[in-house]
């Protein structure tokens, strides 16, 4: 049987880029043997011709001529690797409607105009894939499309950021601080010169909204999670959180309450730093590693764990996601996302979760009734106290039972206003347990 | 838009089966809303009309006529779920033959018989699809299968027993026995009350044989899977383990040496009780969960995780098959293994691996310059040696360097021969560090 060539159009020739035009090389006599396809790298458009790359692209392929990649009648299909919303959104639209099928890393635009992008691939009957844009390497959106078709989700928990768990990780294993891990992982090359968009969550965010969106066939963009970064984490935080049988990881969590069949439910997504019980398999992911753990009503935990980020791990993805498209292209079938349903995504207010809270308070006689009043008023039931001394002061460590996330925050302030108490030094969410 | 009805018929209908009857009618609204089939359980085959089940089956849908079911024209899809090799295999071929896309949980029939299976389905242009028979809800096969398409995985590692990692994870955490774990597990159901299968490593290596199978696209069968159990592992083993930084799992383990493309390699395909490094993720695989470790070449490394048994697991494993074969059916497309090449199935002589090698020997001058001469004459490196007084004796433990199995069974004789060696208490192959 002579193999079926597809030419591949690639958008983008940096770190991805590059892997993925080396990976196709080495693999293609073995991918025709085994699939019955020769793939070619058939036109790479880029910004700059004269750029230095770790892989060498002929001359003839190479173009900065992006709009004309997507249209070329050569081209059978369109793998889209620039990142960003624009252009990478009008090109991976002009190369739907084209009749091309995509395949995109590109995490921004899908929690940006997914839903959109999604139903013109529908419209023109050819695939849209994205497997590399959340866990890297992990094969998990398709599990979770396919496998996990006709199962109900409950709740996704991921570690979706490997700068922020590489820090973590750091700060829990070696002890160092907050800073000094940054610095480390800036030196390594696993964190940006300005790393706000690790740190302080966003890029999590933009995750956990197409994990939302996939998982529970819903809307959801980037601007409905609710985020919050690492950043305030200290080595005490961390030291405490070991003593109660805690580790402290930085989680997108996605839920949902199920709608009656066919109607839209509610979703919750937010990403925020988590005590983790150090048995939770979560726990145990160490390093720049990402992992996704998912609740199902009925095949319980499950959970995907590799290489979130890199050249070649997310090569690998893209390039699973490209011979998946071509055969659905030879059988003239595709793979569909379906029509994202409209849910009410449950403000953080009302969601709900245990806390830690640890304070620092002038040690008189009361004070401990004072500060739980204030718990009981609103009700917020607390599920362990503990008291260290500290001279005139003394540290209170709180862990609540689950309550609502407005109720803590009222809880905050008027704790704020005792006398008795100097500082609210912590407050993270305490995940299980 | 219409759901389009699908018809499955049911072989079988105990544990797993039961379960899936149920999670069929709990999610067929939901699985219509989001996918436009409309599953049915049309025909359930059982060996007894009278026995109790844990769910309620019409009386017009039970029959004990299981040959007719695969052929009933009002049967759109079969799932298989009697178990064994017969009359499995006959019924399956028969739906095939008749058309019909075939799910199966069944690991003894494709452990023996795969090869046949997958080139009766890729004759009739159906499905044969088979989530269930590996690692129970995880989904790992069609990922596998799919999303590695283009991956060379050099290493496959699986904890694919929940039974044996049940009596692991107490005798770590709890000091128990393997007699008294073993009993523990057979007083809640993990184990069976002749633990053979389970404990002695046969129930994963009819699982490693389709893992490797799968994953390098070669006929492995069972008996190809070489296999040790864990009935010998003693307390003491898992305290020396845990003092050096590992813990004991029983390891599926596949590995292969590619040949030139289109052309089968080697591979290498074995069970037994392994020392894996605690910062290993499948270190952290606890009580009855599976995990399925891969290696790839640009991936990296990989862990599929979750709960390897149970009804309702499996049958959310086999649902995912069931909606996959029906949509490929209604896009007239299927999935296909290929034709599974032949390659060289290593011998266990050959194979490589780090050992921990612990005996008693009696505590006389030269008494470890011999021993170190035994190890050296076969050129099984040493890496690290430990010794222990115990009065007349001492303890003396070797980890090697990765060495073939010839070689450490050639000095395990010669060690047998020295008159200084009391005796080899424990041999442990050692996984990575």
């Amino acid at each position: 049987m002579t193999p079926e060539r597809v030419r591949i159009g690639l958008l983008g020739c940096g770190n991805v880029g590059s892997a993925f035009v080396d990976l196709v090389r080495t693999r293609s006599d073995a991918i025709a043997a085994r699939t019955g396809l020769r793939l070619e790298i058939g036109r790479v458009a880029v910004r700059s011709l004269a750029k230095e790359r770790p892989v060498e692209v002929p001359d003839g392929v190479l173009t900065l001529d992006a709009p004309g990649v997507v249209v070329d009648p050569d081209v059978d299909l369109v793998v889209e690797l620039i990142g960003g919303v624009e252009p990478a959104r009008e090109l991976v639209l002009a190369a739907l409607k084209a009749g091309k099928p995509v395949v995109t890393g590109n995490k921004e635009l899908l929690a940006v105009a997914g839903a959109e992008l999604f139903a013109a691939a529908e419209e023109a009957g050819v695939d849209l894939l994205f497997e590399a844009a959340v866990g890297g390497g992990i094969p998990f959106i398709r599990p979770l499309r396919e496998s996990l078709a006709g199962e109900r989700i409950d709740r996704i928990m991921g570690i979706v950021n490997g700068t922020t768990n590489y820090i973590l990780t750091r700060m829990t294993e070696e002890g160092v601080s907050y800073a000094d891990a940054l610095a480390e992982a800036q030196k390594l090359g696993y964190a940006e010169r300005d790393p706000t968009a690790d740190v302080e969550g966003h890029d999590a965010a933009a995750k956990a909204a197409i994990i939302a969106s996939i998982a529970f066939g819903v809307r959801v963009v980037a601007g409905d999670v609710h985020d919050e970064g690492i950043s305030g984490i200290t080595t005490a935080d961390i030291a405490y959180a070991r003593k109660m049988g805690y580790v402290i990881k930085l989680l997108a969590i996605a839920e949902q309450v199920e709608g009656p069949a066919g109607e839209a439910g509610e979703v919750a997504v937010r990403v925020h730093p988590a005590m983790v019980p150090a048995d939770h398999p979560l726990a145990s992911v160490r390093d720049s590693f990402n992992a996704i753990f998912v609740e199902g009503a009925a095949v319980g935990d499950l959970m995907f764990y590799g290489r979130g980020a890199g050249g070649s791990p997310t090569a690998s993805a893209v390039l699973g996601d490209v011979i998946d498209a071509a055969l659905n292209r030879t059988r003239g079938s595709h793979a569909t996302v379906g029509t994202l349903g409209k849910a009410r995504i449950r403000p953080i207010d009302e969601v709900e979760s245990a806390y830690y809270i640890n304070m620092d308070v002038f040690d008189r006689p009361g004070v401990l009734a004072a500060v739980a009043g204030v718990f009981g008023a609103h009700e917020v039931s607390i599920r362990s106290m503990e008291q260290e001394g500290l001279g005139a002061e003394a540290r209170l460590v709180f862990i609540t039972h689950v309550a609502r996330e407005a109720a803590v925050q009222a809880t905050l302030r008027d704790l704020h206003q005792l006398d008795a108490v100097d500082r609210i030094t912590s407050v993270l969410r305490v995940i299980g347990g």
